[in-house]
């Protein structure tokens, strides 16, 4: 692999995406993508006894889904990569000590997804034969953390999003015939002195931007080299922000450019607001339709970009404003 | 870099560490290990209306000493690589949100340390020049988030362990004639069943010494082949531990083995218990002590080994045990 431009790596042998698997919660199996998720839950708890085990589970069930569906012998897995948006990542590392493999820990909030497949795939290029990557969020585990209790019944101001309960995973490989990611951008943290941490969209659209320029610049492509470029989940007011800013920068994205959270839910039925949020909207709608239409040869190449906002809620309240971070994978027939 | 063993990764062309810095609070001032931080601080504010923001500062702070120190145009930096534990790691993701380079968050408890260095020499060995990793921790934001409000004056058990103030980082380099990070042995999550989260050197010592056995394996070493076998923060009962696993298992590491939770403080005087802990312990100690042994020749082949407890006060409330992991690295003249 070699560095292009300010921060692109293109990969040399590009890394296959072998196999994904995702596990969504019961209001995202009654959004619009509903049939492409492999497994759906028809209650946020899964017979577990807090939501906090219950994310645990699904990430676990996940991840054992996704090994059996692959066929590789789960102890030629070289490493796993995850994370999650609970304090400490304990999503990840309880659902995940049984796995009896090296683990690396991540946090880039809501673009951990794409953090763990661009840090998966330099380990594939470098050393590994294959790489594990998994994300998930809850959306009762993250109101509870973040917001407020759910029992307080607190009205959502129409610039919130809805975490998505799931789990999204995928295992890279050394050999493979595709879906391939060719280049990766990692981004900078990008803060613009947003407050409102019920708008995330607005908090995390000038890193997308930043991510996808530099992309842009570095590899010398421009926005319909891409069948579709997917942000994880800057929902309609971050997505509607973004196209303004890449307008702006001269590039019109807005043909074939979507968002996660606008795709998992029906706003109009489902009341979910801005749209979706967390690690596992980006990671369950990549692993369920996009990888899909990859394999199907519907789309053959397209950008996903993962947004994270740095915060938590001691910093908001402190008054501090909200850090946002984007990484982009390039992926490829 | 190729696989060797089970789990460990060899280096064809070792990254050096090209530089290191700490910064440390009052206590660890008091410690020890005093004259070798390269910078100490009167109090645990540092100018600042919060131990959050404190914590931000000091890894900002040292981010940019270790920049300063090195020489090198921070632009050049192809990544960092940082995490602590605050929730969503918001110390690092604040302190360095204004560095303007491609950033990884991670998460490995008190682990971060080592994990930020072997993925850096991933990097460094794979595309990248120059990559940064950094940690922190804070007694005061660490007590108020894990355990009780400091105001509340609890007697704190014989067996917890005292989070370190401060903040070590170091940058890698493809080029430089060492210390060389030679090969690092990424750890699994161990779970032994320990519940008593003041008491993570025997919840972290099972990890340590997995680790440390398959590094032995892995490699054809046995424990006399280092000059120093040092592990993150165990403190007094978990590197207790720790020698007797090891002694079970043949291998006697007593006499070259310490770890930085018993150097940093002094236990007589300082009343901290079982040792020093936190993200910062290993950090600050390797950053500040033993990259100056090796720079010195004092000492030639180390071999340190980060530990980390990953849970959260809510496993801990829903009465879950504490998942250890431990991460390796040789570094050698």
């Amino acid at each position: 692999m070699k560095k292009i431009g300010k921060q692109t790596i293109k990969f040399d042998n590009p890394p296959t995406i072998l196999e994904c698997n995702s596990i969504v919660g019961p209001k995202e199996a009654n959004g619009p993508l509903s049939k492409y998720f492999d497994k759906t839950l028809e209650d946020e708890f899964w017979g577990e006894k807090s939501w906090e085990k219950a994310e645990s589970k699904i990430i676990k069930e996940n991840v054992n889904m996704l090994i059996a569906k692959s066929g590789i012998n789960s102890q030629n897995i070289d490493c796993v990569f995850a994370g999650d948006l609970l304090n400490q990542c304990i999503s990840s590392s309880f659902g995940l000590r049984d796995i009896n493999l090296p683990f690396f820990g991540v946090f880039g909030a809501c673009s951990t997804f794409v953090e763990s497949l661009s840090l998966g795939a330099i380990c594939v290029e470098s050393f590994a034969n294959y790489v594990l990557c998994a994300t998930s969020s809850h959306f009762c585990s993250a109101e509870k953390q973040f917001r407020f209790p759910l029992e307080l019944g607190n009205q959502r101001p129409p610039s919130s999003q809805w975490t998505v309960t799931g789990s999204g995973a995928a295992i890279l490989s050394k050999e493979g015939c595709g879906p391939f990611i060719t280049h990766i951008t990692p981004g900078k943290i990008v803060d613009m002195g947003i407050k409102d941490a019920n708008n995330m969209g607005a908090a995390m659209a000038p890193a997308f931007s930043q991510t996808l320029i530099t992309h842009f610049l570095d590899t010398g492509r421009s926005p319909n080299y891409y069948d579709a470029i997917i942000s994880g989940d800057l929902g309609y007011i971050g997505k509607s922000i973004a196209i303004d800013i890449l307008k702006n920068n001269g590039y019109n994205i807005k043909p074939n450019y979507d968002d996660c959270g606008v795709l998992i839910f029906d706003k109009s039925s489902q009341d979910t607001h801005s749209g979706g949020s967390g690690c596992a909207c980006c990671a369950t709608v990549f692993s369920g339709y996009f990888f899909k239409q990859l394999r199907e040869r519907k789309l053959k190449k397209i950008l996903l970009i993962a947004t994270g906002a740095l915060m938590n809620s001691t910093s908001s309240q402190q008054g501090e404003s909200i850090p946002g971070i984007a990484h982009a994978v390039s992926i490829e027939l």
